[in-house]
């Protein structure tokens, strides 16, 4: 192979700076297993919850993705425009070391804390996970399933329906630990729970590796992201847009 | 029905207060169509690329994010462990507003430079669009398909690419905008583009929104997103974590 035929086969041209300081031979895990990363996806979710951290969890050595469902297939988002495979059933896995619950709309929430095969499933799962976590409402799901004690987050409009339904107090972080689950505040606050969970997961250099692997130095064009800041009139428009947009 | 099922099946409280704010009658979009949204999947993409935008610029009044493809049916992301659905072939497409080409490992990159029919079909889209754009190594596609001019950027490890090949300059900024075409750099970049997007779309109010319907108030528990600042060890680790979980 030319020269230039490597150029253009190579389009990521800090691999070959990678080669240069020895860190590109054998594979990054060793031969041992990475972790087993199980997402539940169901009907209605919303996009950006298991998608953020399946891609960065993606990147630790030799760790396995596996977008699950109640039924093998495709899995409508809640603007029902997009769908995600679910390449294997809830039946067919019984043992995960990190077990993820996305959240969605009021539906495909609510429709998920009511749903016995899952809610099942998911407590059986969660008996030998080493982290149980959540994005955005998938918080409430934990809920339903009995497994969220003393704290938690959620996505800012159903932080009090989260301390009335489940006795736990709401607190407005981007994650909060509690024993081994660890809830996320709302869709994009998985790509920061990713990040510590991949610390959890393979130490803090690694973790580091992965931010910079995806880019991710945020730089928001506004800063409203917060709802604690966040006037009535915000508020109400974004809760507006999300319900227009879900079906 | 009961307030106590008003509860239970309202999990996202904030509505009521929406419903107060008198917010919630009639359409966001007040029957105009809005914005017809198409993100380009191909084989080997990054599953955050076109999942963020998606997410942010599907909450936009009216909007229609459509997946598309070579050919409908799954398309496997770099890991090969994550399918998203292309609902409609390329063929079927002629006119977006919003055009947007994520980006993906060497393989499904280089590929995607190469394939005639995508390339013609962008060239061919990009006629009409208001907005032609793309995440990461997205822009190199861009390049290949004759879009790009003066300046641009892409994924940082892509920067040298991206100059020799296409003669333009490599800007380290979150998104660039040349004219109708704006680059977003790797990744989780396409979140910030896509804020951006939703503000030159429906304005500056509608974007703020939507970063509020998405809490997007990033807070990682790391600094090392950016390679301007990370060290050369740093660099190699991320590559060799991409490479080893890419195939």
């Amino acid at each position: 192979m030319t020269s230039a035929q490597t150029t253009r086969r190579t389009v990521l041209t800090g691999v070959a700076a990678a080669a240069a300081l020895g860190l590109t031979t054998g594979t990054a895990n060793a031969g041992t297993p990475g972790p087993r990363i199980g997402i539940l996806l169901y009907d209605g979710f919303s996009l950006l919850d298991p998608t953020g951290p399946a891609e960065l969890l993606s990147r630790l050595p030799g760790a396995t993705v596996t977008m699950l469902a109640e039924h093998r297939g495709p899995v409508r988002t809640d603007t029902r425009q997009v769908s995600v495979l679910a390449e294997r059933s809830v039946a067919e896995i019984d043992r995960l070391d990190v077990l993820l619950v996305p959240g969605a709309g009021n539906r495909g929430t609510v429709a998920t804390m009511q749903n016995p095969v899952l809610l099942d499933w998911i407590r059986r799962v969660h008996r030998h996970t080493t982290w149980t976590t959540s994005v955005c409402t998938g918080a409430l799901i934990l809920g339903a399933a009995g497994l969220l004690r003393d704290r938690a987050t959620t996505y800012w409009a159903s932080a009090s329906y989260l301390e009335s339904t489940f006795g736990v107090k709401y607190v407005p972080e981007r994650y909060v630990r509690v024993g081994k689950v660890i809830t996320a505040a709302g869709v994009s606050a998985g790509i920061d729970l990713a990040l510590y969970l991949a610390s959890l997961i393979a130490g803090e250099e690694t973790a580091r590796a992965v931010q910079l692997a995806v880019e991710y130095d945020p730089h928001p064009p506004f800063g409203s992201g917060s709802a604690t800041t966040a006037s009535p009139e915000l508020k109400a428009l974004a809760l507006r847009l999300l319900a227009e947009s879900q079906e």
